[in-house]
């Protein structure tokens, strides 16, 4: 069963918010195992909005319109999606009491009168109520096709959705969808294609379909069956065989785990401590870190060592290191790592020194070199990169590639 | 002139990502004077992808595709709009061998054969170098209709599109638009609706549109003018308004300046040194201070100090404090600024200290409260926060504030 996505606002179109609605509902419809295969914005603008509601009742089976419900003259969308349905307007007594308890209790005031446009509902509409606003949903059926429609505010529809929309759809779905989230570091987007290529050639259910972030790569394996078991009997052996081919560089399958939180989860597994010593990522890299929400058990302190000064005081670092390597060298990384771990009396410790640009680069030493060193019990390993991004991308990816570094040390510790 | 924007993916039909790119591409088309109409998603499908170029070329002079250029085979934004257009892919020598260079640069690795995709271009395409990636942007022209196809990740398409895109789409419009950007800190954006009601509701020429960001206000002035000369006549009385009303609180009128930019300028202009000292954000403000390039004169080093015992080593915090207030109150964020300025010989400093959640909240300390402490020269303000979001959000809402705070205090200096 397939469901579209139709968001009704000029301020969409203007750029003015962010469209977390079509987000947040289609990561709700996919989890539902609902198919949808588009999403459309259009203003508040009668024609346009009922060619749209048009072409996708022609071509999905379930229309989601969020946003349009108000009291204003420019809120079209349950007058044009009557219209499309051919019904009529009329009045609904429940809302227009609801409407009016509404008011007294949270305006303590006289209800404006554009506001008793909204509890003209559609002939034969499902009503259904807001508990945080006035614009009830609504839910029309005709010829084996429905269109919902939901108010735009985000703590408007996210409470109505998973009280009654969430609910109402299920129980029109015959099969599901189901997936999994196979994600990797360590390994590079085309590598870890290439790795899989024969895999990805011979797919019909499941398929994998890769998605490229920053120093990771996604592998979401989703299967269509009739129930959770026959899904689990499906994904299992691709899962399987992606661990075969990928092995430790799968960091996590869920899909709500990060790098960090991996990060994080192994340290803890392994009683560890760890702190930072960052220069040019200046904080980013225990910024992310400290995402994880549990890594309080394990990071207690870091340093951002910008100057020479800093590296020597703070760190420990030589100051015959920096004369004779420069402050962007393997030897700096190395010794900014140790100096770390020491004085924060920390099990392990990452160093990052760079050169993020725009500015700095010499030929000799350009714009996106970075070394990280990474100390784990007694020993460091330095690594050399060369990002070719703007400042805040090659910080971005020393943060990802430091984690990586660490995750791999870590990992070489068996109990 | 018209344009629509299509964006490609299957993780935005999922919902893994939330479209930041279409909220991006219609405020920067917006302010190019261009009228957009629609917006839509599709995911990586050949049939449904062409579909929806047609319809869009149908209703629409301009089309902006993003996404689905990639080395990979799910990939076929190119392959189906050159389809459409009737034209062949073809080998461009220049970008083959920009891919090479890229990946010698930052992969120092064999190109892998999948990459060699991405040097396949549309016969007759303009091809637009991208210099965060391997993708590059392409334009096709046919029977007055255009498509401009941008790499998905948005540190390639930014960039991508303010260096060629804008001054390429420029050139496409008869009449001129012009605009300026004012961005307004320590004042929320209901209060600065409030405060240019009048205005708004007045206006045609120039007109005033409002953005809300994380602790910030932008306001983008738009005139449309034959010239230069005109535009800077409609402009100017406007943008002198806008300071009568907002004063300080105006950061910038420059596009591209950053609150940490605009807070990283004001240091270097009174000569004057920052630190930072940071426990619920984890180095996420040093972080964002230093995206400002110019930031190393002003900054030499950072503390993140997440535990209480680092909180009294590395800053002299006293124990007594930690005891009677608790590492969240005004005196421990005070007593962090006072100690990171001490250490690190700097002539300013902030503390943050809060709970970012989603655990470590009591009824007396819920989750989100923040206190921020600011030094400088010698006096301390502290100022108490309630953010209401996810962790993530909170940390960046509280470094948003920090930072403004910090500018409040340096703006009181008068040299």
């Amino acid at each position: 069963m397939t469901v579209e996505l139709i968001s009704v606002g000029t301020e969409l179109l203007l750029g003015n918010i962010v469209n977390t609605n079509a987000a947040y509902l289609a990561e709700r419809c996919a989890a539902l195992g609902l198919s949808c295969y588009y999403q459309t914005v259009v203003g508040d603008n009668e024609k346009r909005l009922e060619e749209v509601v048009r072409l996708g009742l022609s071509r999905s089976d379930i229309l989601i319109l969020s946003g349009g419900l108000g009291p204003t003259k420019d809120d079209l969308t349950k007058e044009v999606t009557a219209k499309v349905f051919g019904r009529e307007l009329i009045e609904d007594a429940h809302t227009r009491g609801r409407i009016e308890e509404y008011f007294h209790r949270v305006h303590s005031d006289q209800v404006t009168p554009n506001n008793w446009k909204q509890a003209m509902v559609p002939e034969g509409a499902k009503v259904v109520d807001n508990h945080n606003g006035t614009a009830p949903g609504l839910i029309m059926e005709e010829d084996g096709k429905t269109a919902i429609l939901l108010p735009g505010p985000p703590n408007e529809i996210r409470p109505m959705f998973e009280r009654d929309i969430a609910p109402y759809l299920d129980g029109l779905l015959p099969e599901g969808i189901y997936s999994k989230m196979v994600k990797i570091c360590s390994i590079g987007e085309s590598r870890a294609e290439t790795m899989i290529a024969d895999l990805m050639d011979a797919q019909t259910n499941p398929t994998i379909a890769p998605y490229a972030k920053t120093g990771e790569v996604h592998l979401r394996v989703t299967a269509k069956a009739s129930g959770e078991e026959e899904a689990g009997e499906l994904i299992t052996p691709v899962i399987e065989e992606l661990f075969r081919r990928f092995g430790d560089a799968i960091f996590t399958i869920e899909e709500s785990v990060t790098l960090e939180e991996a990060v994080a989860g192994l340290l803890a597994e392994k009683g560890m401590t760890v702190t930072t010593a960052e220069s040019c990522t200046a904080g980013l890299l225990a910024g992310r870190l400290m995402n994880a929400a549990g890594a309080s058990n394990v990071y207690r302190e870091g340093y951002i060592t910008y100057s020479d000064e800093a590296k020597e005081r703070l760190l420990g670092v030589s100051h015959e290191t920096l004369m004779q390597y420069g402050a962007v060298s393997a030897q700096t990384a190395e010794e900014m790592a140790r100096g770390a771990a020491r004085a924060a009396g920390a099990d392990a410790a990452v160093g990052v020194t760079g050169i993020a640009g725009p500015g700095g680069g010499t030929d000799e030493k350009p714009v996106g070199l970075v070394y990280v060193g990474c100390f784990v019990k007694g020993a460091v390993r330095t690594e050399e990169f060369h990002f070719t991004g703007n400042r805040a991308k090659n910080r971005e990816s020393a943060v990802a590639r430091a984690l990586t570094l660490l995750r791999e040390e870590l990992l070489k510790i068996r109990d």
